[in-house]
């Protein structure tokens, strides 16, 4: 394992500058992720050799409280852009956002490639493209477990099935001019009833293929021993819908379509119709039931608006919002807030999803709002009603042996995640440190026959934000400016001044917002202003103004007043008006 | 359980106001908790008999999410303050923050009374209160486990001793006019070394004396099982301590005092020499050695400033900011920016102490930061490095058995925890919902011989807001400000008028922050300027300026058109200078 420094965030928007492709090895494969390493989320990758780029995944990451207001943070893709004529092909593994969302952004800048993807993973893709109607219409080429595709004169890439929380997940052993590479996409084990693992053999296959390097999502990699099964999962579920008495309403992630799948069965076993409360789990269970992976008696979806034609003890309320999203379905129906359905005592809610870091508070107050309202609630903690979709250590492992890779390169979380996968392959096969590999986004890695090695060189790969209408637009200083403002506010200061003699024409404007109510507060409001006179009443009038000077004079004195006063440090944006 | 409709949370500073005393029944004891029911922390409570008032504990709350830029959270004292002279005096259970932090803000303002705390809490509240020299001079009276004061002429106050994370934590029976109630502070069990627990006989014994009401601690009531006991703990750590090849660095809760004489007690065992990092800390591990707790060679515990005349096998370093808190020593060794301490590879750095939740991203990044500098990192979620303070399912139960109450009243934790506790009673004792009372922030409960009730009277419980200098000066309005800032940004608007004849003087000033860089979208601020300049002119010219009126067809249009182009909404601010 190669140890770096501490570097700089990639949440900096500092530019790197890929160095000039002459000194690129004509021999080696390159690999850079641009994303997913530093974080869950904003997965896409790519592998170059000569003047050939294959991608892998198009994600997007969810916002985090150091980047307050943004809806989307998306690969970075400068370094594609001026390459999108090697582009080969985009590879989707399974239909997650983080793994497709940033399609609709990235597809036209890259000069729309061709996308291989599973017949769901397309659909999913189609769907969310119905919100981008002026983005670039992607174009497929199907895929299946098993089949092999060429792309370009150097690249083949051979598919296998993978079991995730979604159907129709692949992995890949992609043949490149150095070896094979294993980019399993994002799996966990299935057990059968008995509890033992299914599909070992795939993963002897691929081993028996000869691998160079695996690479390995590291998303589980601090959970100890194998997953929970679904199938503890779904007998669960079973137990509890059976105890229940009233409606039953079941809370968990859109993306989830195994579990919906799981929960609409158990709920047609035991005679409930199920209503559908959200607008992505319906168009999911749709999809779902379309392609087959679901397959339903008519009339057990109902309309959610059809509830109230059936007994209570007839009803399964499938629903969005497990994690307390504030406009999610769950929410809004423990707020009072949804159109159709009420909490009402004796109802039964579970909640059958994990709760994302950071949600805390928000599952908390959620559980808190429909207690309080009488409802019955179970929830993952509780009860063996979620499991991940993440191999675990012991999981990883297993595949680590099976496949017997001569490298390894952890992919898929943070930092630590990735160096505990290090060092399961360590303690799994052998490898030495140094055949173990901790990149970073952007950083190029070198494949070569015999080798492996992380360069110095590296491509952009700082945060691209989506924020309303905007791609990009928002960077590091717009939102160090948002969370200053958050911490203490911030105090306008107008000085209004003749521009024939610079002196001060009317009584500064001073307005705050988010510091503290200066109108119960005239003592400061007038010592401002005081302050504000003697700053500009001692400007030599004979000088032509300088503004800036003025404004850095005001934005210190009134600073170091207003900290010695509150003890805070609210933003100064002095404004100087010459009239 | 009386289950009670959703409530306005006491996050809004709406003034809720007690009913006239004229209702009160005269026969009955009030009990009101001014917080620490609809979070974790602000714990402080009273009884009220007539005119006399008992308080326990005057804890303060670390800030949330939603409380941007505050200090703490401190417990509204607005009823209490109206009936100083009635209050009798304060007992503390233990010296943890959320049950004492409040103290230097309070004790002024509801008349400076008694403090009934036992000697190592009180030490720990005059150490705190070296930080307040201005804030009243408490005074105390000592107790101890045993002990029974009087206080005034209704109630009187039996202290025992309980188990928690910190020594000396004292439960109570208190002896009311209406009957026994026990509130038995924080605790979990002792285990001894074949896991029985200790201390059982107490409990017995305090359900002999007959209980009225058992108010118990909610924080454990989501965890099954039995706590992982303290000795279990020890000897995962000494392993740990062990196999480390290098120097060991702990970081913790500089709260938890019986763990940081654990892990020094252990490295004494080691030949280590223990330097401590982090002023908390130091001063705790002080006064445990003063009071006896801790007893070690003189030179086990050394300056910070000499490990390195040590070799490095020799040196334990106990440290704060295991939370990844920014600016505790942890974080600041992690980011090389201690002054003494610099991360090396071969170092072993054991977090022995849970996540608070809404910490999940600095933790990670802590360890993330700490992995690339090639130390090996430890964390309770492997190993059984850390237990909580408070008591789980299990033994929350066999209190409730051994006490045996008439009535159970859960505090300390959120509605939902409460909601468990008061399941956990009704399944051990078989208690009716209706004798198991939920209750809020600042709800009055009434407790008579026979029975238990929930009131609608209320006292004032909304949050009061600490933040640098001002004490209450931050209210829900100025919150509300910070968050719209942090989200969207702002636009401040300044449109020069002439006096005479409200025509614009000059090409309107506009500034912004943390929406988008304006400069570099010239567009945007082009139309905006022209869209003011037609405001301002539509207006006849004949009518004198509503200064008002203008502001608010700025703030519309503006607002309106900066959301259709970009569909953000930064809070806009338009300022009108009549010159």
């Amino acid at each position: 394992m190669i140890v770096q420094k501490p570097r700089r965030s990639n949440r900096t928007t500092a530019r790197s500058i890929a160095k000039p492709s002459a000194e690129k090895d004509k021999d080696a494969v390159r690999f850079v992720a641009l994303g997913g390493l530093e974080e869950i989320g904003r997965n896409m990758m790519f592998f170059e050799y000569r003047d050939e780029i294959i991608i892998i995944d198009v994600g997007l990451q969810f916002p985090e409280e150091e980047t307050p207001g943004i809806d989307y943070i998306i690969p970075n893709t400068t370094y594609l852009e001026s390459k999108k004529e090697n582009i080969k092909g985009i590879i989707i593994t399974h239909g997650h956002y983080d793994h497709i969302g940033a399609l609709p952004y990235v597809l036209d800048r890259i000069g729309n490639p061709l996308i291989y993807a599973t017949k769901l993973t397309k659909e999913i893709v189609l769907k969310r493209q119905e919100d981008f109607p002026n983005s670039a219409k992607p174009v497929f080429e199907a895929i299946k477990g098993g089949d092999t595709i060429r792309l370009g004169e150097h690249f083949s890439v051979t598919f296998f099935d993978v079991v995730h929380n979604i159907p129709e997940g692949v992995g890949m052993i992609i043949h490149t001019p150095v070896g094979n590479v294993v980019h399993p996409g994002e799996f966990k084990f299935d057990y059968d009833n008995d509890g033992k693992p299914r599909g070992l053999d795939t993963w002897k296959w691929v081993g028996e293929q000869g691998v160079h390097t695996l690479m390995l999502d590291s998303t589980g990699s601090e959970m100890p021993g194998y997953a929970l099964s679904e199938r503890i999962v779904e007998a669960e579920l079973e137990k509890i819908f059976k105890a229940a008495k009233g409606r039953l309403l079941v809370g968990t992630f859109a993306s989830l379509l195994d579990r919906l799948g799981e929960i609409i069965k158990i709920a047609a076993k035991l005679n409930r119709h199920v209503a559908i409360s959200g607008l992505s789990m319906k168009s999911n269970v749709e999809i779902a039931q379309r392609l087959g992976y679901l397959k339903v008696e008519k009339n057990t979806i109902i309309p959610l608006e059809e509830i109230k034609k059936y007994p209570d003890e007839k009803i399964l309320i499938l629903c969005t919002g497990a994690q307390g999203e504030p406009k999610a379905s769950l929410m809004r129906i423990a707020n009072g807030e949804h159109r159709h359905i009420q909490v009402k005592s004796g109802d039964t809610i579970v909640l059958s999803s994990s709760i994302v870091p950071g949600n805390e508070r928000s599952v908390q107050n959620l559980k808190d709002n429909l207690a309080r309202q009488g409802a019955i609630i179970y929830h993952y903690k509780m009860l063996d009603i979620h499991s991940s979709g993440h191999a675990p250590q012991e999981e990883l492992k297993t595949v680590i042996k099976l496949v017997k890779p001569r490298f390894f390169l952890p992919i898929h979380g943070y930092y630590f995640m990735r160096w505990r996968n290090a060092k399961l392959a360590q303690e799994a096969i052998g490898l030495k440190p140094e055949e173990t590999i901790l990149t970073d986004n952007g950083r190029v890695v070198e494949l070569k026959k015999q080798s492996i090695h992380l360069t110095n060189q590296e491509v952009p790969s700082y945060y691209v934000m989506v924020d309303g209408l905007g791609v990009g637009d928002v960077g590091e200083v717009v939102l160090r400016d948002r969370r200053a403002l958050a911490q203490e506010g911030m105090i306008v200061i107008i000085a209004t001044l003749g521009r024939q003699n610079g002196r001060i024409l009317k009584n500064p404007d001073i307005i705050s917002r988010g510091f503290i109510y200066l109108k119960d507060n005239q003592e400061i409001l007038e010592e401002i202003r005081r302050k504000i006179r003697g700053i500009v009443g001692r400007i030599p009038h004979y000088q032509e103004l300088d503004a800036d000077y003025v404004k850095t004079l005001i934005r210190d004195q009134i600073g170091q007043y207003v900290f010695n006063k509150t003890k805070r440090r609210p933003m100064i944006l002095p404004v100087i008006i010459e009239v």
